[in-house]
């Protein structure tokens, strides 16, 4: 990923970028839900405005109630306001923002109960993958139904699946349990959060049959993206992201790998 | 798993199922968002009413809107009216729903021009998986704004995780997608969908450090399941349901393996 992009591109590339809103079709523009589902952004900016206990407890229950797989509901939210964040992390939770939560896939609780579940732990902690994802987009919308803001964290402030070891050591967590992300809330702070370049709907639907996306296309999103992430992640670039994940992936693959696979070690 | 209920107790715990309507706290009840996520069942039944194609693109742009690391995308979608689905399947869509989706995790598009990512297999089919499952829970609640009921798959009619295999063949993905799910959508017929248990809030959240669901709790919400099954899964039951995933798990463990690490291949 050595792509630079020239000054004149990257404006070409920014107003690309601002003129895809995307919008229902006029059929459907009078509803509210779907505009704000399309509406939602990740947002990294917060007011210092408190959330209130009924209004995180709402985002709560959105996920309490998401769907899964058989109902196993394989998950587990370590929740904090600021102050127990501190306590467990010894930083602000990032992006100042006023809440937040730790989803864990957990296949841990279950067991204690079906014992007798056959030993399959790509599968099972692909399952819990799964249903912890889906529990998270569900509080991720509920927020945006309450007016909160919020973000989904891998990696900012060690707050996701490329330090996976690192939290389940301070969170104190059992074998089939795997923290996957941090969604840090508040309420944003100014109005501009644009949308970063999304993929053209005939380019990630496929027919039945598996197609291959043109290299121009690829390459036109990746121009975007570039000239994009200055604007919408301050004091970063995408091609800084990119390297903070290539130096953490490896380490991250290997604990990884212990996580899942922890009744195959040695 | 052998538990057995009696009648009486089979009784006694459909009551506890009927009994834990979620609803939101009073000070958000006029909230008809909120209300809508609290609302969405899975539903198994739908009636023969076709579903438009501007519903249906509404639902695919909130899958291809929602929020990924690093913006990646990683899913492909899979879209199927009937007449397709047959002719790929050679039988209808399961629960004779209108239309479908198999949503792929797909680590494979963006490789094209990120070529340098590093081999980290387990790390980048987890985001693909985490991402692709944030997308179809977003097609979910899309689907609710506009009336669209649905489910997601991940056995019925060798549909999901557990087949993906065969769906790979089906479908001719290329190595670094897995089909993880179908989602079929449909408008619900009847209007009986009762709700699965759900474990109480103390039991799926966490204060900073895990702590561990009593044995009763769980034995609880296994007893739940067990009454509650028969009533929301006609001709099956949790038994049945998990004896099924037990039969095919092994199998779909090796196949998984065979995907996830297919560099490793010898």
């Amino acid at each position: 990923m050595k792509r630079k992009l020239s000054p004149t591109k990257s404006i070409e590339n920014l107003v690309k970028l601002l003129r895809a809103k995307p919008s229902p079709p006029a059929s459907l523009a009078d509803n509210e839900l779907l505009r704000i589902i399309y509406d939602r952004r990740s947002v990294r900016s917060f007011t210092r405005q408190p959330i209130a206990d009924d209004v995180f407890n709402a985002i709560l229950e959105a996920g309490r109630l998401a769907p899964s797989t058989v109902n196993l509901q394989s998950w587990t939210f370590a929740i904090f306001d600021d102050n127990l964040w501190q306590q467990t992390f010894e930083h602000s939770i990032p992006f100042h923002a006023n809440r937040a939560i730790i989803v864990i896939g957990d296949y841990h609780r279950y067991r204690t109960v079906l014992e007798d579940f056959p030993d399959c732990p790509l599968t099972e902690y692909t399952i819990a993958v799964i249903n912890a994802s889906l529990a998270a987009m569900n509080m991720n919308i509920a927020a945006e139904a309450l007016g909160v803001s919020s973000v989904m964290l891998s990696e900012t402030g060690r707050s996701g699946l490329l330090d996976a070891k690192y939290l389940r050591e301070k969170m104190a967590l059992p074998d089939g349990t795997v923290p996957l992300m941090t969604i840090v809330f508040g309420y944003a702070s100014g109005h501009f959060h644009p949308m970063p370049p999304k993929l053209p709907m005939e380019n990630i639907t496929i027919p039945g049959q598996y197609q291959p996306t043109e290299t121009t296309v690829m390459k036109s999103w990746l121009d975007q993206m570039i000239a994009g992430y200055n604007v919408s992640h301050l004091g970063s670039s995408f091609q800084k992201q990119l390297e903070i994940y290539q130096s953490k992936i490896n380490r991250a693959e290997t604990d990884l790998r212990e996580l899942v696979f922890y009744k195959e070690r040695p």
